[in-house]
């Protein structure tokens, strides 16, 4: 089986390779039918997205693990949410999310306006009982009510209501303009001599068999139908080094053998600022995930020379942070709606 | 002694009733001579402050306990610091605290540079071995270093000028144009009628003796040199209901028996944004803050009608949250700076 999966892998390898089409990253993401993007929607969503007074503590908001101020991510290995927990999952981007046809590393979400439901009331995210009680909080601040209404009308202060205006204003992360997507639209001094190398090295070994398209996260699909490959697919001595094989991916959201180890492929847009990385934030040290990743995806041994090119390829990924106006978040007066 | 308190209080009281002088907050706040306000300082205080990755979990930054997008503080009764850690004290609001003349509900710290230290290694709070450990995670992300170096020059990244930088930062936290600073600048529908009676009776029944001032935090006293007063003054039902008398304020900073109880005057400015109230945050309701403050300070019981005339007049303090940009926080290229 394995003998099989490297026939496989290495033919489409070699298809991947002539095959490699080089595009730039939209400057603005599709948004469902039933979610328009408008104005006042992503200002709500941004309000939303940056108040922490929807966690149990108080302290947790989606900022809190999706910090938009950096690389959209947090730093950590995995996430700490209230009270200190951890989860096992390392944080990922929330730049250029809206790109992903599925959310969360096992795809489990089906969309942004899915996804973001679902830290509210994870026990070691946000620690809300239920979404609902999160947005009881939410009403309690007279403030939220005319910024709801206007968006959705009377009666809008919804948990999928909220949920779209998060969804909404997540579609506005995007980071455009990187020397990789100016190299690509012409501009060939964008990327230096080493960063080229290192891009036709990252589709001549195979790392576009995966990481292909404007995101790198994979060929587009469906929304809702998720990119998935199985890590880790070749063993070496970093499976166990890095325990790359413990998470079961997203048999864990499905419970089929068949989604064993099976992960969406995440972006590869600013690289450079979302370590430590993989699900389990294992490796913190871009230039030994690409050592990890040929080896485990590949199963190759890549010189040095090749992994600093690729290095200073994936470099040129990191694109331009939008500015963004710190949102204004409403206070009920004279009370504070989180009773901890 | 409390018979002669009392008189005594009664006496300033009248003198203050008469002598209020009402006055309008300034729209800048007065900088040290060895550490002008520039806005490139003040950019890179602001970085300084958003950023979490100084703090040993990489999850708390100054503005985790002092929301600017927020009142300034936390929306908590005591703060949370890194794995959850809780102290015994309420986050001061950062708005306006450049008219405090000391810092901390103690004062222990003369200025806001002194404070911006403080946090930083407190294991409860940002939890870093030292604040020097701190200065070595900035020190590691090579993006902070021209902004350092353009403000302070080459070898500028010391402690000292970060927390100079965090000062110089929230200098620029002043909210003007309230409904009250309007309404003494010569507006007189800026406050309602209750709002009038309100602070009329404010200063009527001593309120004003301690919060006297354009910030409401006592009269102007020379940097570093704190105004406090005692609480709870006056014994009642309430001490022990709220667990008044257990913290022993300054007395806990400086260890002299004549600091008992003693506590910075704090701002009324935006105090419907702040609550839960006092030092302790046992408090989460303005009116109940307002009839607790009365018994304990003034030996007074308001009527129910005074009591919602001072909240009706406290709620004209809430000024103009200035516009804020987000900064955008460099990363170091493949690596995380934060390792748990």
């Amino acid at each position: 089986m394995k003998q099989l999966n490297i026939i496989i892998f290495a033919s489409l390898l070699s298809m991947q390779a002539q095959a490699t089409i080089w595009e730039a990253l939209p400057e603005v993401a599709p948004a469902p039918a039933d979610n328009p993007t408008t104005a006042d929607k992503v200002e709500l969503g941004k309000m939303l997205f940056m108040d922490p007074r929807f966690s149990s503590t108080g302290t947790i908001s989606c900022n809190s693990c999706h910090n938009i101020m950096e690389g959209g991510d947090d730093s950590r290995r995995v996430s700490m949410g209230v009270h200190g927990k951890t989860g096992a999952r390392n944080s990922p981007t929330v730049w250029n999310s809206a790109f992903h046809s599925v959310q969360f590393w096992d795809g489990r979400a089906a969309s942004l306006e899915d996804q973001a439901k679902g830290p509210v009331s994870n026990p070691v995210e946000m620690g809300m009982k239920d979404v609902e009680t999160a947005m009881q909080r939410v009403r309690a601040i007279p403030g939220y009510k005319p910024v709801f209404e206007k968006v959705f009308g009377q009666g809008g202060m919804t948990i999928d209501n909220a949920a779209k205006a998060v969804a909404a204003f997540e579609r506005t992360l995007i980071t455009p303009n990187s020397p990789y997507d100016k190299y690509v639209k012409g501009d060939k001094k964008a990327m230096s001599k080493q960063q080229v190398t290192g891009m036709n090295k990252f589709a001549a070994i195979g790392c576009t068999a995966c990481h292909s398209g404007a995101a790198f996260n994979g060929p587009q699909q469906k929304p809702g139908e998720g990119f998935y490959t199985k890590f880790p697919t070749f063993d070496s001595e970093y499976v166990s080094k890095y325990n790359l094989d413990k998470d079961k991916g997203r048999e864990e959201a499905t419970g089929k053998s068949a989604d064993r180890d099976m992960f969406r492929v995440p972006t590869l847009r600013n690289i450079t600022d979302t370590a430590p990385y993989f699900h389990n934030g294992s490796v913190n040290d871009l230039a030994e995930a690409v050592r990890v990743m040929a080896k485990t995806q590949l199963n190759q041994t890549l010189p040095e020379k090749d992994v600093k090119d690729i290095v200073a390829f994936l470099g040129a990924l990191t694109g331009e942070y939008p500015d963004i106006m710190m949102p204004r978040l409403p206070s009920k007066a004279g009370a504070s709606i989180v009773e901890d």
